[in-house]
């Protein structure tokens, strides 16, 4: 089992409210909940404020993929070099039927049944983006004037288990990505991360916009954390949700040439692509907002209340 | 890998026509697919319809729920006794940064890396009712009159790669679940399987019921689907998507007291609990629905419109 952060008292109080007022639904793992009927109405009511948004600057389309992709998305994008502490992959039963018989006892007795246990071509959908580069590649080269693809709220896993509600392994993120020449493609992300801050200060949230660095593993990570910093490749919006620091609720991301050229992805003249993401954790935005305004729904600020559910 | 099913040449035919019109969208493994904007038009039309239907018919607790479960679950219910071929491990990495650095080595090199991977406390979740059970449990005893819970569209697993389109891997069932007392919870199921047919002719498909079993493993399985068929257990939706079968597109289904008692739902009197489901499989009613009316939405039938995208 992987080790499992410690919550600061803040988070773990949160958490208990949460579960106390079935706000969240505990499973027996950290980081992973059922959610209730406020929760959803909260972040169902997000995210179709999102999409609109999204729809007023640009029309994107519409591209949904499922919680999970092929392992050869991972192995083909250096996913498991930078984040190898991260990722999941599926495993299967292949075996006989005694093979299953003798997997089903040592489960049932809660015994170590891995070795039944063989890979599968699947792994966990790691970034709602990931499966979306591949996806626009094999259409052939772009249009002028680039694309605009949006994932919907999409389940991505991230092995991490935490007594801090706010962070989850399995989570629902909603990205915009944007593919075409640099200079655009630079400029969307930028406009986003200021378009994101007014938008989460529209609804009442203490938002802020910070440089910021992926989780890298390892010292090598480090090096990496620094450079994407220094180059400013990574815009994430703060929000206090538990304490004592704030969180990152969305992130604003621009990749170069990275996944255009792992996947091919090419211009109208055939060069390689830029490419940008934006993320917003539907979850993180539900937890902020719900610790900001309360849980009591009904009471929440009018002008809330009729951007998150217009008439 | 696991063996594909073959898929019949209707079936081949129509996943060319869905891949050819961006209705779904490869991602280079058997049954996960992309959906582009009119697979997505029809599903979320689809199933909104199904929730307001539900809400005519009994007023449902909203409980939504991860595509990953505790891997305990599975354990506790004998699913991997009754399926261990359909079932979904998570592993994860636990290793050293030497270690991470060979792994990535070899997936870079789509070489074996499983050895670096370790069992999780995580599974896919195999039906979308699963986390509800145990959720319900841990409130302690029913009200009189049981309870009714929705759980929306939610991913699941089944690991049986096939060439068939709607045969998917991970797809979205949205399920009801009502636990009680026997009469009224099986009363409430064959209601509802009449229901379910109406609600699908009335879409325009030629839709039948009937008396069914679960896909179990091995021989001793044949016995177990023998004696679920005699009790009418399981009853079934079927519609023609690609022939020359028909496919199940809904089930709705009696458990006696077997998920209630494995996980300690009691009555308000103390006595376990009876239950029953029903799940509409997301992607086969929108490929039962494509394939019927086509893949020009703006020409489908007024009284099929009207009903998935009310104005």
């Amino acid at each position: 089992m992987a080790a499992s952060r410690p919550a600061t008292p803040d988070q773990a109080a949160f958490l208990e409210e949460l579960l106390k007022h079935h706000v969240l639904v505990a499973t027996g793992v950290q980081g992973v909940y059922g959610k209730g009927d406020r929760f959803e109405a909260v972040r169902l009511g997000f995210d179709a404020l999102l999409t609109r948004v999204a729809a007023d600057h640009g029309a994107a389309e519409r591209l949904r993929f499922p919680p999970l992709v092929p392992r050869r998305l991972l192995e083909d994008t250096g996913y498991l070099s930078s984040f190898p502490h991260l990722a999941g992959a599926v495993f299967s039963f292949e075996g006989t039927e005694s093979d299953a018989a003798i997997q089903h006892e040592r489960a049932s007795a809660h015994q170590d049944w891995s070795e039944f246990q063989q890979m599968t071509d699947l792994v966990l959908t790691p970034a709602a983006c990931y499966p979306v580069y591949p996806a626009i590649a094999a259409r052939g080269r772009l249009a002028p004037g680039g694309i605009l693809i949006d994932t919907g709220a999409s389940w991505v896993f991230r092995h991490e288990p935490s007594g801090d509600p706010a962070r989850m392994q399995t989570f629902q993120m909603h990205e915009l990505v944007r593919i075409g020449d640099p200079e655009p493609v630079l400029a969307w992300r930028d406009e986003w991360a200021q378009r994101g801050l007014e938008l989460l200060r529209g609804l009442g949230l203490d938002a802020d916009l910070d440089n910021a660095s992926d989780p890298f593993f390892g010292r090598q990570g480090r090096m990496l954390a620094a450079s994407q910093r220094e180059q400013a490749l990574k815009i994430e919006l703060l929000v206090q949700i538990a304490g004592p620091e704030p969180t990152a609720v969305a992130s604003f991301n621009y990749h170069r040439d990275h996944f255009a050229g792992t996947h091919g992805v090419e211009l109208a003249d055939g060069a390689t692509a830029h490419t940008a993401c934006l993320g917003f954790g539907n979850e993180r935005v539900t937890l902020a907002l719900l610790r900001t305004h309360g849980f009591e729904l009904e009471r929440w600020p009018t002008e809330v209340r009729s951007q998150l559910w217009p008439a």
